[in-house]
């Protein structure tokens, strides 16, 4: 059995910095990168890019709404004309700088309320795939695992694109397959050892424990480890020898989209 | 005798304007795009793209300092690996755009306070150059003509780039070849029949006649009309008859850097 | 019989100029200033207040979501601890500008989003009306007329406020009293001749016909004129004559609230 | 003898933070906060208010340039109207925040690439003093110690605004009184044992070593601890202790400016 581990990172912004990449780059096969709009900035993107390189990790872009304060988390009411053109300045933009570092970008990841909100608006999920497509068609589309990322994971195969869906090890889901709001009780999974055992589950079994209590039955190609939650880091190195331990062998999700 | 006119295009943002974009692609060959740093948003980019694919007018990048209350002309003391990244980053984003619409870019001129720097620092002209090839070798740098732009064009072509040499209709010179300072009295050429009377006098007599009175020699192979000067959009019409009566044809720029 | 006329101005930023506001301010007795969030930024803020001190009209904040590219017109999904900051940071801003050049603020109207929203949410309403309460008990505050803005009204009232009801001459009503959001058909009057009608039918009658043909009754102490609709200056100098001719005169917001 | 302690607070942005203000709260006497254009926001700016008003830190403002890329560290070629603009509304948002919470700012210490250029550009030391004037005549203005500092301290006092001297503790002076650049060797000092024994020479025997070796003659009514550099935490720990001992008691630098 196969399973991508991926993290976002690249987060900083000029004199600030989220979370330890060259730390979490050890445990991961595929690095999200922030595009400049909620994160990241594009010394901070050479950076990253370099880091990943060294590590021999698959970059991908990391696009999301352009709004640093709020840090892409906030939804943004732009029109689709306007989230398209957002998308493909910020991923075209990423790969310019991977390209410059002798990189191909290998897939794209939409960030926080854009991500959450195209697996529920057509016409928004339309201006992302499309964007996507623009910017290479061999690009993989990450896209939430479960019933909840239904929708946009059968658009995205019909315009065409692979698809890598995606569990999210620190975040508690409700029972219809969405992630919990981040300010819900249960929202984060602070502990790594219950992130492992989620992970474990999830590849031993094919489904999660909802807030509510009740499971969930999902596939995924690829593992969201969070760079900058509380315990990231000491889950990514949990991880690892689990997983091995299991015969679960790690890829790059590039290898695992269908 | 061939030329090219080139102007800046696209500076808008948001919900402003600047310039009258549709009228200026009537008389121009070449047009350089804000690539939303110092002005310009992906949606105007788009829209500008647009615009430009059905007047036919080759498109460039127009990258700035990231300065959008003082439009790109103060210089940001940036080292030069940010202002490298911050190149590419910018190019690739418009580049991605213009891909998604079918179009390549020809070329890369930058803007302002960016375009004046790198003429007299050896490392910001090394920065420049490096991101213009790591965006594609086939892409034409644009640098000031004469004297002022020797050391750049220079060490552009040891880079093995194709450069077009630029005269600009509506600014003095100086007599050593730089643009004189934008709150310099004679700085800005705002009578048409001057700009035009200039060109001509490029173009036939290969000099211009600099805030001083004394003549500089220059040759060059585009022409900017500055989409934003008061007088850009008269001078665009007069310039286009009284070069055919000369004899000069227009051309892309692409066609004529060396 | 006395109204307010009031205009949104100083929506320029860095090298974007929105609106005539010199020759608006000959028609108005009450400025809104944009406070360099949603528009505006301090050196256009000093100069506007010159402009308003020089034509002897009132000068109040318009403060707005932290969005320029989206012009304001967005909501941003903020917590009302952070929008009271922000509108607190605004008011102040403006206030110490105005105060530099001897003039003391003497309202505050949000602008656009933050204005429709605060109108409907109460948490958002009381995050404004605490910002403008810890601003000084003497600012007015500009809400909505008729029944939409009843809410708003109430609790400004109850917390000590002045309000002052605002009729738009510019935009469509639906009938609930809201206004017609801005791409509905009929949302934006641009017959200078069918505002000013409709200016003297809410004066002398108290109403305004809706998009649907009812008519809302409507109480009002302000008329916006909207500094940069395309329509605004034609309105305002067909209304002053208009107003006058009807025995209405002009008195700045500040006098009329309660 | 007396010396104030301060500290630059509330460089936190959005997501991010810089600095423990908690804990340096327990050392200072006097808190400079970021005023959102190089760091901080409005809500940052709140709490941090609070933060201080909970330890009995006199607040004051940390005004800096636009850039929060450069972290206010760059100097920005705007006219002098321009920074005062800036300027007046930066000091107006943090105390109407303030006073919003029942506390009055005593002093303004510019940021950065301002605070060093305002030591010798007299045209931008004028705008900033007309600033801190125009916000309050009571307001303290915070300028280098030593002869660097000699012009703008002169030019405060003539204006009638009361001035602190500075000696940072942490950074290397070079022989005319200037900070060493960041990047230059010594710029930083690292070690609060040398830190701590640089305060205590300075108020015991008024010189500092500059990085050349020579002795600088320096009067300070304040310290400076960097909340952001990597020893500040534990410097300000260690000072307390030896000021005492050494019969120094501290005091807001509001009682002891000139």
């Amino acid at each position: 059995m196969f399973i991508d581990l991926n993290c976002d990172m690249g987060e900083g912004f000029g004199p600030y910095r989220l979370g330890d990449d060259q730390a979490m780059l050890a445990s991961v096969t595929s690095a999200n990168l922030a595009c400049g709009f909620h994160a990241g900035d594009p010394l901070v993107m050479d950076q990253t890019i370099a880091l990943c390189a060294a590590a021999g990790v698959a970059v991908g872009a990391h696009p999301g709404y352009a709004d640093r304060r709020g840090f892409g988390r906030r939804p943004v009411s732009a029109p689709p004309a306007e989230v398209r053109a957002d998308l493909i300045y910020q991923i075209g933009a990423l790969a310019a700088l991977a390209k410059a570092r002798g990189l191909g970008l290998t897939h794209v990841k939409p960030h926080g309320a854009l991500y959450n909100r195209a697996a529920v608006d057509e016409a928004l999920a339309g201006a992302l795939i499309e964007a996507v497509a623009a910017c290479g068609p061999g690009l993989v589309l990450v896209c939430l695992a479960g019933p909840a990322g239904q929708m946009i994971r059968r658009l995205a195969r019909q315009a065409g694109l692979k698809v890598a869906a995606e569990f999210f090890a620190d975040r508690g889901y409700l029972s219809d397959g969405r992630l919990a709001p981040r300010d819900a009780p249960g929202a984060l999974v602070d502990r790594p050892e219950l992130a492992e055992e989620r992970c474990l589950e999830l590849l031993t079994n094919g489904r999660v424990r909802c807030l509510d209590g009740a499971w969930l039955a999902l596939e995924a190609q690829t593992i969201c480890l969070h760079g900058d939650g509380p315990a990231a880091l000491a889950t990514a190195k949990l991880l690892g020898p689990a997983l091995r331990q299991a015969g679960v062998a790690l890829r790059p999700l590039a290898e695992l989209a269908r």
